[in-house]
């Protein structure tokens, strides 16, 4: 009888080769979903605000990761964008847990940007075990397990060395809030950023692939307020195996709940960013 | 005989066919060393700022086309990035003028961040014949040829009709100054952008490619103060031969050497964003 991942027998690959699999074979035909949709026009709906966006294919390419799952894994749980939209909990619990965002990028992928992803995430014990995302456009699938590295279509990924914020290439993202107060604190971040001589800052539309641009060595840090617990849980795992460091803005641990992060190859690099920051209250994505 | 273009000849493709084909090869060329370079360690200079990069590479790519373009083209001028850097003036005068930034996205290049391209433009009696840019990490070839369309690896591009700032996706780029009163008005106009409720802005870190998104409707607008002839040349006529409109940021004509550019797909759309802006002050280009 083949062992079941249900009861956590240990397979070739680890505990979790059959979910990791699973998320692999379900990025890639999201990906391929997400490539097709990116040809056609779209039903664009908003959500929190007018830069919220939502359109059928992240519901479509939701259910169709959630249903897969849910039929392989019965016992398992679900965290996921399209879902936490519409009043589903977001808790994390002890149980095996997907943490899944559809599209990272919606509002690229609306305007056809070529910078968007699927993000399938997975956590047990609260721990986070793979994270799995797929660059749609550019077929690049980031890989990363617990223990096992990280990887970039098969490629070892390694994060920059890099400690100087004065040498460091920064990614960041704006958040779905655009209220003055918000936005004169995300501005305020930027320029704190430049004046500290950041050789730059980027913004490309996607927490999820600035995350892995970080992973990979291409750029030296990230921060963010105003993401969610779906943009960061596969990210993270890929992020650690590839050296880097993925922590709170205060300065502590991660809290994935918290919609608020700080990432860089080192962890000097990470402690002078988020001394850097001043914070934007987004709430928290279990509280909601 | 073979038609010399030195003689303006009309040959199959238009009068600047044996031009045109040489750009095409070396920014072919020019992205095989680029691509190579960044998987090896660089030495890094600075220019104007600690934001203004240099390497070894640009020189070298920058080297490799002007030399292959006076061999076949004597008569020729040359506007070039680095040459300018180095002291060389930089007038459009009548003649048939190449203007070539080797490596846009030096910053990005430094990081092996994937943004990274190539842009020739050809201008004769002051007038934009054509454009070839390649980015270089995505083996993306754009081409824009007076009167006869834009097109990305022979598809051919389109740009957005998007009227309305509220529904835009915006690109921008920092610029090299950074001194705090700078710094204040780029992030004053990207939040007026903000209220104005564009869906988002993004910041790439390469002008030329963010012009080359808004050719392929990726993107609907774009606009910078603090990029130069070398960076807009080639995307200028690749996006009015995609349908676009690349104006001052006053809302008058394009002027190449004013180092400011307004860009997007409708008109409507880049008068709205040419008047939501504050002017940020870079000098000419030709005086220099």
């Amino acid at each position: 009888m083949k062992p079941s991942l249900e009861d956590e027998t240990v397979a070739a690959g680890g505990p979790w080769e059959e979910c990791f699999e699973a998320a692999v074979q379900l990025a890639l035909r999201a990906g391929q979903i997400i490539r097709k949709a990116l040809t056609e026009d779209k039903h664009v709906s908003t959500k929190t605000s007018a830069a919220d966006l939502v359109t059928e294919t992240d519901h479509l390419v939701e259910d169709l990761i959630i249903s897969e799952l849910q039929k392989r894994f019965p016992s398992h749980r679900f965290i996921a964008e399209e879902a936490t939209a519409s009043g589903a909990k977001c808790v994390l619990t002890s149980s095996p847990t997907w943490i899944i965002d559809p599209i990272d990028g919606t509002c690229n992928f609306v305007h056809r940007f070529p910078t968007v992803a699927v993000s399938i995430g997975f956590a047990v014990h609260q721990e986070l075990e793979f994270g799995v995302i797929h660059h749609c456009t550019e077929e690049r699938l980031y890989t990363g397990r617990r223990g096992q590295g990280a990887f970039c279509n098969g490629q070892r990924l390694q994060v920059s060395r890099e400690t100087d914020l004065s040498k460091a290439l920064v990614l960041t993202e704006i958040g779905s809030k655009r209220d003055p107060a918000t936005l004169r604190l995300f501005l305020s971040n930027m320029e704190r950023l430049l004046h500290a001589k950041a050789h730059g800052v980027r913004v490309i539309g996607s927490s999820t692939l600035a995350l892995c641009h970080l992973a990979s060595g291409a750029a030296d840090a990230y921060y963010q307020f105003g993401l969610h617990c779906w943009d960061l849980a596969a990210a993270t795992v890929i992020i650690r195996e590839a050296g880097g460091i993925v922590m709170d803005t205060s300065g502590g641990p991660l809290d994935l709940m918290s919609c608020r992060v700080v990432a860089a190859g080192t962890r000097e690099l990470a402690m002078l960013i988020a001394q850097a920051l001043q914070t934007i209250n987004y709430g928290r994505d279990d509280e909601k």
